[in-house]
């Protein structure tokens, strides 16, 4: 097969008249298919259907002696800790059990930082001038707007399959006491699918920031969320005890891809310390989130095997959907000079990198066919990708159908895109 | 009956004696009473275990083809927008329905505005050197201690049975644009009980801040929950818009004292105009609320009269509860001289108004002998009582045995520090 670059313009131009009639093929078709969000499909969902009869009106509701059907218990239940604790690798103590968002205690924490400041803050964040944070790119949107929502600044850090830029991340946050943060979701990152390595981790943990108060937003939103390898990720709050930084990271998880979204239980883990100094705060906020429905996670799992099984279930239903997308772009546009992808190992996505400047025209050409797919320019701050080439693909909403489909038209759409930059269109 | 204050000296001291002993016999059982806190007992929450029932593996789960086991919908599913607007007042696009906590959605209001400003600011409240907000006492601690954790001052106004003094709060808010808000708690007041006149609520509803952005939080806590009578409270957002400030105020509600404490639904109602607002920046701190909760409440109540029905439930249990506690002021402290009471009509507390300077004393008599006591001074910003004289009982949660028991002991105590505060001890 002959790459698109070494194509001549007659070459080229046949090429795209032929691909032009195949994407209008499908256009023809009125098609409504999505694979924009990182939602879990159908059979998941059904997976968790058994916890809504854990507890029922014949059930105590007690856990260690507390009533979860009344007020108290600003940090969440006992029994609760214990088992989320032991996902996020920490003690009891070191864990806060929160309502059923854990993007929600992000934007928590960050708005009581520009608000209040952190333990050790001089003052509150938000009495800078300018505050910034690091981000790793390509990233997830999300941690995205809440920064530019509270006027932080965003820098972006160049992020590989193994973890982000650590010389440049060293350098920023050594010289300057206004970075006080970086945004990491460490393991099957969302886009990549990569995992920080040891190194990576051990290095962001033994950081010396400028800035006393710098936080690590740590956002192991896929823990447990293994497809094709169940990859090792070291424990950043053991290392940043031993490299003397205890309290520098807020690390980040829920249940919203384990059982239901938007109605699991989040949760956030660090120092005992900033677990102390962050209940206080919270006292201004809130007397107590949903314990039924933490009690009602706890007696499903019973212990963090029991949740780690169900994981099995979810990576079984994921594997072939994922399958489905590797193989379509294999497949399609392998050795075509159209772009590259990264196999993940395990999480929500996969990471379609275009040639440079064709993603966004890439998502509107899929658009025009009835295929939506995550806006280009999503994975990076201010929804501006520089080289404009990353594309979140995210295969576990539509059917096994809909997506060899959707991948169907959404290789036409990478490939018509190529052709028509290269050809200066 | 002799009142204390015509009692001589030798009398007063005959009489503090009498009472010493009386107390030291309750303080020598060791008991551990509590009449702090507005939780429902034990009873009330068992009112509300069918509800467990009404989700389980066999459920569709689905609210207008919405399926509320996945992301989305970040306002809140139609039907519970449509029962909790039935019983806020409002239409179905005129509220929010959140999560757990309408104190985390007043808190997340108040935090917002203070970082970003509401429809209408000209800057976010936290620009300014100093932000004031109008509390009526004596009332709720939690609206307080939100305003003190963000740098709010505030700003005492004197609370009758029937509102607020509404002639000093048109001065405050005509003469100075850092006058951005007002808490109320207007029916079934916390504590005093009674519920804001007609008249009240209309001059509210008209009022002319010279802050553009002026925000009446109206946390109608207590609105279907009536114990003696169903008292009429003016619908505030009616009133607002008849008076040309559709915009002017936040109403919060939620389920907390109808199903389950900090496990039930939290909602906000508003103009249209302000939940289109406000879902823009929701959509920074949140994908969607926990709509299974939601679909729970909504199918377990069917409609607003299915709520009402429950709340006359609660209203049985409550009442002899708060008739014990009334009976016992009646008989232990009728015609002594030793402060008054007020009769609410509904809510959950009772407020006792002690002769000035004694609550503090009163409350610290109730802990020595095992009765803990809200705060003296928490109804009032920075728990501060200028004349030391409000206290709050709670009369929900102990039993009617444990009640009568605590209520012997307050009694005794507010009499003895009553004699005390004479004597000049």
């Amino acid at each position: 097969m002959k790459a698109y670059q070494e194509m001549n313009r007659g070459e080229l131009t046949a090429e795209r008249a032929a691909l032009q009639q195949e994407f209008d093929g499908y256009k023809a078709k009125g098609l409504k298919l999505n694979m924009a969000r990182g939602k879990p499909g159908a059979d998941q969902l059904a997976l968790s259907m058994p916890m809504l009869d854990v507890l029922n009106s014949g059930s105590d509701c007690k856990d260690e002696g507390i009533d979860c059907r009344n007020y108290g218990e600003l940090t969440g239940i006992p029994s609760a800790k214990k088992l989320f604790g032991e996902v996020m690798g920490v003690s009891a103590d070191e864990i806060i059990i929160g309502g059923s968002s854990s993007l929600t205690m992000m934007y928590d924490c960050m708005s009581r930082a520009m608000l209040k400041g952190v333990l050790g803050s001089e003052k509150p964040w938000g009495k800078y001038d300018k505050v910034k944070f690091l981000c790793p790119v390509p990233g997830y949107d999300r941690h995205f707007t809440i920064c530019e929502f509270l006027g932080i600044e965003m820098i972006n850090i160049p992020l590989t399959e193994w973890g982000p830029d650590m010389d440049l991340i060293e350098k920023l946050v050594a010289g300057d006491e206004t970075v006080k943060g970086m945004w990491c979701v460490p393991k099957y990152t969302n886009p990549l699918g990569g995992t920080y390595s040891d190194e990576a981790v051990r290095r962001i943990a033994a950081l010396k920031p400028a800035a006393k108060d710098f936080r690590i937003f740590w956002d192991n939103a896929y823990a447990v969320h293994h497809v094709y390898k169940d990859t090792r990720l070291l424990n950043i709050l053991d290392e940043c005890k031993k490299a003397g930084n205890p309290n520098m990271v807020y690390m980040f998880g829920s249940t919203s891809k384990i059982t239901f979204p938007g109605a699991g239980v989040g949760y956030m883990a660090m120092s005992k310390e900033n677990v102390e100094f962050t209940a206080k705060q919270l006292n201004a906020q809130a007397i107590s989130w949903d314990k039924l429905n933490m009690l009602r996670h706890v007696r499903y799992f019973k212990n963090a095997d029991g949740l780690r099984a169900q994981m099995d279930k979810h990576a079984a239903l994921l594997r072939p959907k994922f399958d489905a997308v590797l193989k379509a772009l294999d497949s399609e546009l392998a050795g075509r000079g159209a772009g590259r992808w990264v196999k993940p190992d395990g999480g929500y996505f996969v990471t379609y990198i275009a040639e440079n400047g064709c993603a966004k025209r890439i998502v509107s050409l899929c658009k025009e066919a009835g295929v939506v797919m995550t806006n280009a320019g999503a994975t990076h701050p201010y929804g501006k990708d520089p080289d404009d080439c990353y594309i979140r693909i995210a295969p576990s909403f539509p059917t096994p159908e809909e997506l060899s489909l959707a991948m169907q038209i959404f290789c036409v759409s990478v490939r018509l895109a190529t052709v028509e930059k290269l050809l200066g269109a």
